[in-house]
């Protein structure tokens, strides 16, 4: 399958969300090995020299080097397929640059992701948002991902929203350290201490789950009109984006209705989506989950571990609807979801140079 | 001064909160040295032994011993004021049997703080509940402070409350390890982690919350009759519990009338109150605080340490109020709160043995 | 290979060595899925409401119950060995009881490590102290493995010994939250803090390690004369103890020998045993490895993931050798080190009821 | 007697030990507030902006602002004294031009302390090493304090090596993240980890600590010929380095001997300079002291904490010492020694400008 598969290249690759990228690209079945594209500061190091993730790094790809290298070039090189972990401000225009040159770009940078001809996607909740791509043809793609925290928050949204009809919906988060890249935050800052400011998460939480629950017609997406309010804040947790969620609801479903809405939904079961978990939503009935520390990689079957978000201390008193969610912000909420739009749009016939039915 | 005070002591000294009595009690103006009364488990020691607190303890109490002691007993060598911080479920007949005895008692314990005839008391946010123990004479009082967040989040509602109408208060609480006593919660459960449950806690919130924000009249309190929304966890921090607040408000104020109202209230203004803070609500206007590292000891006087509450990050997008607000749970949220309403008490004239006068 | 095994049992199975016994277990090629015993305290729970590791629980024990039950009745039941994970003091007379009834204890217990007749094995290091046991036949077993931090220093001298010939050997310990068991550390106690003291562990690393590395003569173990001073220090790190040892040496061997030394050590070559690491240490040359998140689950083949020792900074000076190790204190100086006895003593013929043919 | 003082500033006032400088400078009885010298990226910012310490910075320095100045100009504009937090490398040639500009140096960087001209000193230990700065007069002073780790080694030695006469001395450290400076290591890096490698710093401990305890003889120090064995290691502590030290001793004092020495040590006592802790070591009998979190800001008076060294866990078991010390990094291994060193020139008469008989 890889002798088919368009060359690929992840740019940022010695970021923290580049590793994973480069974590999950070392062995993946549909997608060549990426060439590891990034700034002067790490060219011709080796990637386990500036490897940063707890397991080793991937076996294929260890000793592969970070590169410089334009969109020109890579699109000369045969480059077909960019993963973006690119910092805000630096992406937007490299990425329309590879779009240019024919390179279909995955990005889990902000800079695209209210741009209107732009999917923000997230394959369970909006799939259809694809479409904004235009026809299936030969244009290369760009597709983005949300924010960590708009990931894990729409997923969990999507079974029951429904069911509930929201009114209002609260957020306050407790954010895992890796959210804010490496080096990130001080360690000096963060011992023995929370940090309630994470700039502009406040912002992005409203704005992309606006989006990404909004209508598509006509070719534009209508965001929806439900107020959103998020309190961020920063915690000495390594990995693992944990969100307290009310939500006011309009409608008074049964809590069984709930709870089967979420067990049961899998849009894309049947769709053999490497990275894709089924189910997306954990729902755990434990009366203290989910933890970062042990829910952190949920997701089945195994090539899609860290892909699903925890559901867990649901209460129900209507009409406010109380939970926990967690996802892993690198995983599904970073390089994973990346990765799954990618899968997403293969699958769909939609990545140029990318053979359909090989997939199948 | 300390000549003409009633002899006191510690319920439950050897403990988390016990021992912030003793650190308080220990250099305390009105109050004479307190007995340490404990445990059989702990029958004996110093009080240098059992210290858990980061500070050394203090120099006139370092040496004494913790006894057991029966009310009665105690009653009969004299003590007149007792500080409870007993658990849950013990609490309630010893203090009981305590005022019987002739013994008046402060307490951090929940037992009696839904009584009828117990003030649930925070002085600077419901004062007047003082009169719940009836007419001031020589009858001995129960007094209890509420549960640790209960405490935060009513003094940072109190100066603001009426020029917001709240239709619905949602908080989200980051509480430090401490909140649990010692040894509270295993170093192995909470490494690396967040624990998104604390037995009661979301019952508590609004059930005491309601309680001190509420009406009294002729002789009882009708509790506020506003919904509040908890999602509590606890998080990997030692001291001090961090609340995200979210209100949607029926009114409309201006951002300067809310600042103003947070900054001007001091109600225990011209009480010379050792453990009042002035102000009681500190607010910020950095872009990143309270943070517990950092906010944890707010409070002037010196006497009055960890006795204010740290508001911050104050978002106001109407109808929605947002902000974080910090307390020191074992300091404001525990001991201090107890002193506190014994000082009140005191110099109220309410005490019984306590010579009013002394204290001005 | 199940149908013929023996019966097995955990003690213990409630603590954190418990859980890892049935981690290791859940999923045993050799042996049959253990009896969960543990306390009255725990009786009658299912394996995966006592759970504290961060992997779920094995698929096959989660729903086990932990059960009371006396070596007399486990041995009646046909349960012929054990893996004792019971605390200090208890240990002794059950695990004696357990022989006495006909079944064979692998024990990660203090009490019976040093009594002349029991062998503490590490295999790797002094596999021929099994012959203690006597000659092998139908007497049930009594096999125990040393302290975590014994275990690692042991196996990484084991290489370098000969070539060095040690005249002092220093050992610092940087060691982590689990080895105190669960719940064991208070949280509050290693909040932003380092405890310098661990009861008689500094007393149990120079004997324990002096017997692994002594002479067997006669069907005695003669204790290792070489002095071993340990400084013992708890961390808050939730698994993994690190150790500085710098070693005084009378010999000069080249860095090159010392290097070889250890990467070519693998004394159970050839023996396919599932828990054994193969290398069992394993060399870093990186100037800052190893660290507890990233060397903790060190070894191969995957069956003995967490068994190998990680050796890194190697620092030779003559006549002064310095280098840190790591070590997973719950797996290979744990449960681990348990079963890889067990495997051990079954290859060697020497395991009654284990039809020692069968596991070739 | 502010009047009196030459004018005074620091330089690297943006940094980690900046701040520990401005916190003791913002409050000194004999040196004025300092002017706060940085780099562009800081200038122009408050004090108050760039801090990072727990405590709020000092009243009368949080508004004033990072400037960036020369030496020459520092000179013109009447600066007698720096202190200095610069980075090695930087420190240099600033330092050097500082005291050719007519301006006393006591500097915190490492640039200078091999400088056979200048004193690596520490008061308490090695004061007359001050001599090497010529005879006293009008020439400005370099004066250098060494390394955290080396600090607290050689207080703590100082009292017992003539009655031990160390043949090898070990030691193990446990190192606080602020002694990387702030923004230092990346908090993920540290999360739930070690890491057993700190730059130069075990090269560091033997040269400063020989130079230190070397004797002077015709003006020269000949450094101290014993062997020093460091293995050092980053914890997850905010501030306060421990240290496991483990001494092989030739003469064989009793332990009263030894701890009496210790408590007696105090070469400093009569000479009243603020920031000289009486008794400069404080010995600790509980079985688990040092800790961080509460021997941190030992040192007596108030003017002094967090310039004691505490020393705890002493076992003689001749001919090997070993015992734990605790000092605080930032304090006195960093801003306060460095004050301390001109607190004790000044007293000697050996600050040019600074007039002797005045703080007396």
């Amino acid at each position: 399958m890889n002798t088919s598969s368009p060359s690929c290249a992840v740019l940022g690759a010695a970021g923290y969300i580049g590793q994973h990228f480069a974590r999950v690209l070392g062995d993946h079945p549909w997608f060549g090995l990426p060439r590891l594209v990034g700034s002067e500061r790490h060219s011709g190091r080796l990637l386990s020299e500036v490897w940063e993730l707890s397991e080793e790094p991937p076996e294929r790809l260890a000793r592969a080097r970070i590169e410089v290298a334009s969109p020109a070039r890579l699109a000369r090189e045969g480059v077909r397929i960019a993963f973006s972990a690119l910092p805000s401000g630096v992406a937007g225009p490299v990425e329309s640059e590879c779009r240019r040159r024919g390179i279909s770009v995955f990005s889990n940078s902000a800079d695209h992701r209210m741009d209107p001809r732009v999917p923000l996607l997230v394959p369970e909740v909006n799939g259809s948002h694809l479409q904004l791509t235009g026809s299936p043809g030969r244009a290369p793609l760009l597709v983005t991902n949300p924010n960590c925290t708009t990931t894990g928050l729409v997923i969990a949204l999507a079974p029951v929203r429904h069911l509930l009809r929201p009114r209002v919906i609260h957020v306050a988060t407790y954010q895992a350290l890796s959210g804010a890249g490496f080096p990130g935050i001080s360690s000096i800052s963060m011992a023995d201490n929370i940090v309630p400011f994470i700039a502009e998460e406040e912002e992005k939480i409203p704005r992309e789950a606006g989006r990404i629950l909004g209508k598509l017609d006509r070719g534009r997406v209508h965001p929806l009109a439900i107020p959103i309010l998020a309190n961020c804040a920063r915690v000495g947790v390594r990995d693992g984006h944990l969100e307290a969620v009310t939500i006011e609801a309009a409608a008074r479903p049964s809590r069984a209705e709930l709870e089967a809405a979420w067990r049961r939904f899998d849009p894309l079961a049947g769709q053999p989506l490497p990275s894709a978990p089924h189910p997306p939503v954990v729902l755990r009935v434990e009366r203290d989950r989910p933890q970062p520390r042990r829910d952190l990689w949920a997701g089945t079957p195994a090539s899609a571990r860290g892909m699903a978000v925890v559901v867990g201390r649901v209460r129900w008193d209507p009409p406010f609807l109380r939970f926990f969610l967690l996802s892993h912000n690198a995983v599904r909420g970073g390089a994973g979801g990346s990765v799954l739009n990618a899968e997403f749009a293969a699958f769909q016939g939609r990545l140029p140079g990318f053979a359909g039915g090989v997939v199948r």
